[in-house]
């Protein structure tokens, strides 16, 4: 067994082994990043036309989830929700039984604190270790390597992935044990999805009002009610720029875990639920997979 | 009658008379640069320590509204809502009338645009222009100078006050005419007000699921779900600091304002709608004329 001296250098060493599971716009971003950082890369995807831009780029084609795992040194999950995540390790494929002792778990997705407390508990029976390690930065982030890391977890854990956090993020937040990760990615989706949804509400008043929008978003980016939020999306939802980034049923699952969280805690959340209705009432509209931005046309 | 080009010189002299009523902590910071920038201040408020406090910094005690009016090229209307502004301008004081032609009055109180369109059309038949240019950034920014002016009118009646609002203002937005303003600004406080209720919810959520409320607010300040109010009340909300910056009644009434014109206007606005309960449940329980900051203690 190597020595915490000797694991610390491990995690220097130039190329280590990485499975990713989830070759989506976010996972195969994560993935080009790892390779670029000199990293061998195994991936798998259900669709097999994401492993083959994996592979076009230096990446191994893994056929299975377990063969993704097999010899790695982390495995990350960048996948839709928890019971993918489940099915994944758990399910026919075993994919926990091919990760060797010691290794690491990365869940790069955003699932609730409950959910991964329980998982460290599951995967530490076969000595694999977890990080609860939730992004922020969206595809652009992903892409260009400058992805936040929420992460929640043990110090050996954070260890043992943080050569491959480093690859993808630039900001890495150690924020407690496995579930705090979680927890502050839940707030800081909660947050988002309010924030877009005040943003068509402030222009939808602002349109009916007959002022200038391209003054009003100047002034309000520059005054005490903007947010990063505002700030990137008020001019993509005045110019009707429906180019996808985050969908309205990304947002709308972020925010029915907040307000499962909210419920279970016994806390009161009035904007997250109105945001909540606001979102759900643009799905049932058919929008649930386009841009967030295209809300504002249902204010309209 | 003097040319443009004497009218716009007349705005370069050093020293013009500028009538201010209304002299509370926003108010009385804005005369205090008007002062520190060289100009006469003649102030009214219905407070005799607040025109004494003036006057020790070097202002002039005016005995009632019109004595603040008289000889003033400028008259500054800072009080509380509309009300006040009629009552000023038209009651028994009839401060209108000690006004003299083409000097111009600046509403710098945030009111409704429906109000101030009315207001401009009424004082045009005294030949007295208006500029409907309520403020940004709360009495820090008026004690130093800082704030941001958002101001409809017309181009004369913002060249003619042009001086006032150097002095107190870094940014001064000309959005359009007299309406744009208040609207603008309704819009910007209908964010402040709800971004402070979300960064309760925010800080409510993370208290009860037992994370480090320090780490959370480091980790959104530096995520996309940041908000400028979030940046500025989060830690204070956190450490229960109820300094008094904007009460509970002001966000109130600023959020009334919004619901009325969204109301009148056709738009749904279920996130501000939230945001309006949340204040109103927190005024019932007797904070009204407390800080903002006390918001999180009606979610515990």
């Amino acid at each position: 067994m190597p020595s915490e001296r000797e694991k610390y250098d491990r995690s220097k060493q130039a190329s280590l082994t990485v499975g990713i599971i989830g070759l989506g716009a976010m996972g195969s971003g994560m993935a080009a990043r790892l390779l670029a950082a000199g990293h061998l890369v195994q991936g798998y995807d259900i669709n097999p036309i994401a492993i083959e831009h994996l592979v076009q780029k230096g990446g191994i084609h893994a056929a299975s989830p377990s063969d993704a795992a097999c010899n790695a040194d982390v495995l990350i999950l960048m996948v839709h929700n928890a019971a993918q995540i489940d099915n994944v390790l758990f399910g026919d494929n075993n994919t926990l039984c091919a990760l060797r002792e010691n290794s690491v778990i990365w869940i790069a997705s955003t699932v609730s604190a409950e959910y991964v407390i329980e998982l460290e508990q599951r995967v530490s029976e076969h000595q694999i270790l977890l990080v609860d390690g939730p992004v922020s930065g969206g595809v652009t982030g992903a892409n260009s390597g400058d992805l936040t890391v929420i992460a929640g977890g043990k110090v050996a854990a954070m260890e043992a992935c943080s050569f491959a956090m480093q690859a993808c993020a630039t900001q890495v937040f150690h924020v407690g044990g496995v579930g705090a990760g979680a927890t502050i990615k839940m707030i800081n989706q909660l947050l988002v999805a309010a924030h877009v949804a005040l943003t068509a509400e402030a222009l939808a008043l602002g349109t009916r009002a007959g002022v200038n929008l391209e003054l009003l978003i100047k002034v309000i980016t520059n005054s005490a009610g903007n947010s990063r939020i505002f700030e990137k999306r008020a001019s993509r939802m005045a110019a009707k720029d429906y180019a996808l980034h985050t969908t309205v049923n990304t947002l709308l699952k972020d925010l029915n875990i907040a307000l499962l969280a909210a419920e279970e805690l016994g806390v009161r959340t009035p904007l997250c639920s109105a945001a909540q209705q606001a979102f759900a009432r643009a799905a049932e509209a058919g929008l649930g997979e386009a841009s967030d931005t295209t809300l504002l046309s249902t204010y309209e």
